[in-house]
């Protein structure tokens, strides 16, 4: 599969030991066939959400950005893409989830759709805006303490005793193929317009989002550069990219990204990310903010922090889009009004 | 034109006297290959919006509700269509336009897209960021007083003095046929779902965007109901149609919506809205901080006070939208973070 990108020298580092399932030589976790088959799945259910620009963020950055709306998927995130994918495949019965918040409301519709009962483990200090939407979606929620509780051990319990079925949230190839459906869009979109894009950007937690969107660019654009945008003390893809091997973020690191603070990424996302991403971008508290007061502004789109990260990287010049026609993604908009003033206030302080 | 409108008693009032230009023995101003013409000269230039739901705010009003979302559209607000599509049918040279702000922008954009110089005349009291979008956009800005001077007196003027072409915000047929194109791509979606919506609910400043989405609407559904929604204290569209002439509003009133606040409906406009609107609704400035509070939380899409007032209609209740299936247009979201923050606030009052 996806010969085309294999084949392209650069600027993918083709040079890399081939990392466990995404040699040549072994079964990829995910192709484009899954994809388009997790397309066909998502028809009439998820949103096809549109693809913005602005003339102001062009001048800006000095290049061309294509903007992926998905805060306007249903749920605020694309996490509803992922959850429906995965669900529609499971054998009947309840389903088990936990998440700080955007793949907890995903799935928690993604259930009730497929008429199946949900129960999500979230952190207590998720936002109340994630936690009254899962609530008011049917799910049963069950918190836990982020800094002494193991989430996954949580859930694994409550799957034995329930005999629910979990569903991860990054790190299962159906899953990736469903978000995988942010690139297949976006690449038709882009060709519909006769446009080749130079480079991608796309927001990073676990990394289920950034390898299925790269699956799919890759295979329609074989020179495309894909980069993962991560809050600075959770850039554990960035650094993971560069060693080879998962890294951890380093305990007690703060970020406003509530959605983006995995502890590391996941085994099968690394491995097709290692395989595909031209490197990993960092952004601080701060651009996050302002890329939240620029997409107000200019493109009247609500992001959460952890959604604005991409085009924090390209707006704070983390990636220098300069000549460039760069896709971006705003990945959510489950944002708590206090923390969204916040931003229009760091709008204050600029303007 | 039209005969599936012209033919169905209910609920639109067809016992009104005729009025000049909209009868049916007379031309009419608009009619359904106006607004197909201009979608043509639209395409590719003008964005097509999507149209959005939420189940939350499905179960907050008891039906249904589709959402135009025309903050996304190109300078932020539908009035870059009917701009486009008038300057695109004028001879050349530069053109001038009075505006609050938003056919300022459309103005300003269409113009340089098409190569053409514009000055625009905008009351001091503008949002800021309305008056800097349009200088970014490249226009040249001439700002007068809202309460002693005449904005129609000083385009006139201008475009006496240097030959410019007067681009008139609501009151043109080539206008209202460009901000038909809301109603026509809202027409085609709800089709191509299978849907057929009871009503529409539609902001009415001049009557531009109303009149041109009502003859797209009526044409596709002869028995939809459609209806104006305006601010407090400029309600004039609501109190013109039941009394079959232009009434002016009440000198002195106040409201957030300022991209609302024409003096009276137009005169084609008025002719073709009593012969297409079913009732005018009107909203106070606390629906239209809850509407635009709502849009934030369930859209993600940022609204300013005028381009909310329709969803502040539906989501108050001055049309009751119980088991109906209803068309909401949000037309615009150019707001200064000072006043999107005040609609936050009422949120922590609320909530």
């Amino acid at each position: 599969m996806n010969a085309a990108v294999t084949d392209s020298p650069a600027p993918r580092p083709a040079q890399q030991p081939a990392p466990p399932g995404g040699s040549s030589g072994e079964a990829p976790i995910v192709t484009i066939a899954d994809i388009e088959a997790a397309a066909v799945r998502l028809a009439g259910v998820a949103w096809r959400t549109p693809l913005l620009s602005s003339e102001a963020l062009d001048a800006a950055v000095g290049g061309r950005l294509l903007i992926k709306a998905e805060p306007l998927q249903r749920t605020g995130s694309f996490k509803f893409r992922g959850a429906c994918n995965t669900i529609a495949q499971l054998p009947p019965g309840p389903v088990v989830a936990y998440s700080s918040g955007n793949h907890a409301q995903g799935v928690a519709l993604a259930a009730r759709l497929a008429g199946r009962e949900a129960t999500i483990i979230m952190p207590s200090d998720a936002p109340a805006i994630k936690q009254a939407n899962t609530e008011r979606l049917g799910a049963t929620l069950v918190l836990y303490d982020r800094h002494s509780e193991d989430r996954e051990a949580i859930g694994a319990e409550i799957a034995a005793r329930t005999g629910a079925h979990l569903v991860k949230p990054y790190d299962d190839p159906r899953i990736i193929a469903g978000q995988g459906t942010v690139g297949l869009e976006m690449a038709e979109d882009v060709r519909a317009m006769g446009i080749v894009p130079d480079a991608a950007i796309v927001c990073c937690g676990g990394g289920g989002l950034i390898a299925g969107t790269a699956t799919a660019l890759c295979h329609a654009f074989s020179e495309i550069a894909v980069f993962s945008a991560e809050p600075l003390g959770f850039d554990d893809t960035a650094r993971s990219l560069l060693s080879g091997v998962r890294e951890g973020n380093v305990p007690g690191a703060v970020s406003i990204c509530d959605a983006l603070l995995a502890p590391m990424p996941g085994e099968l996302t690394l491995a097709v990310n290692r395989r595909l991403l031209a490197g990993g971008l960092v952004v601080d508290d701060a651009a996050v903010l302002d890329a939240m007061r620029r997409a107000f502004l200019e493109l009247k789109v609500v992001v959460e922090p952890g959604g604005a990260v991409a085009l924090a990287a390209a707006l704070s010049g983390a990636l220098d889009c300069r000549g460039k026609t760069v896709l971006v993604v705003l990945s959510g908009g489950n944002v708590d009004p206090t923390r969204f003033r916040e931003a229009l206030d760091s709008a204050r302080q600029r303007s």
